[in-house]
């Protein structure tokens, strides 16, 4: 990917200064969707199937996920990548402007506003746990839920309110 | 303007995840470039000048700038708003991830090293200074350069050594 400018805000937003990859990103943090089908059909923006290719093929060439090889008739399976891990600070910093400056589903805006709670060291547990589900790091504790299931449960709450036809 | 999701997050990316969108809020932010014309001319990235405008019309739309009533002869000022001030997070954590998984220019790379290390509570100072320069808000204390020009200083060293022809 090409790198125009100087600054680190510039070289990051010539990768994630784009509506899509950032809410596909997000889809598959957040909620756990790792296949072409489930991103297609989960998308509450109603994401276009072209769309949806072309900014995997980006997301993929820029480092930041990774497409798994898929067996005989099974479908290929996304993995954040480490560097995708690390953009959960830029995820959540959006999700807390959101809470303050735009509307939304409660159901959504309870999740966000247990992760503003949990500051700083609820965003590195997220990410530890994001390094165990994707990129097959050894779990730091394994008592009770994860925080990514109470945040995942919100978030299917809020899915099943939301309209069908977006 | 509209919002189609629920999510904090979608809501947020709605409004600014769009690349020109971001590369000029973070140029208003860090430059003090508030006019049309230092918009245009400072852009490493080389915006048209049509793409700045729509994306200065949406910015005010979406309540993160607002445009000063021009004098005679005199051009319109661009300032952000308090919401405006508070993507200063978001900014902030695209430049920390720019610096781990992007390279780019050496001075504004210790720019973002500064606001790294300074943490969550430099970026509030930050915010501080931006309503000091943007909202007429009184300044907190008035020893020393502030932390805006000191950041603005390396950021003008960086911006000499650019190539004209992007």
């Amino acid at each position: 990917m090409e790198q125009r400018s100087g600054g680190p805000i510039n070289a990051a937003v010539e990768v994630l200064g784009d509506r899509w990859s950032l809410l596909i990103l997000s889809d598959v943090i957040f909620n756990d969707r790792r296949h072409f089908r489930a991103l297609l059909t989960g998308s509450v923006e109603g994401i276009a199937s072209n769309i949806l290719a072309d900014r995997l093929v980006r997301l993929v060439e820029a480092g930041i996920l990774t497409r798994g090889t898929a067996a005989r008739g099974q479908r290929a399976r996304y993995s954040i990548t480490e560097a995708g891990v690390q953009t959960l600070p830029i995820l959540c910093a959006l999700g807390n402007w959101g809470l303050d400056w735009r509307s939304g589903s409660d159901e959504l805006r309870n999740r966000q506003q247990v992760i503003r709670d949990g500051g700083p060291a609820l965003v590195e547990d997220l990410m530890d746990e994001l390094r165990v589900r994707h990129l097959d790091a050894l779990p730091k504790s394994a008592d009770g839920p994860s925080l990514l299931e109470r945040l995942g449960a919100a978030s299917t709450a809020a899915a099943s309110d939301r309209p069908t036809d977006p």
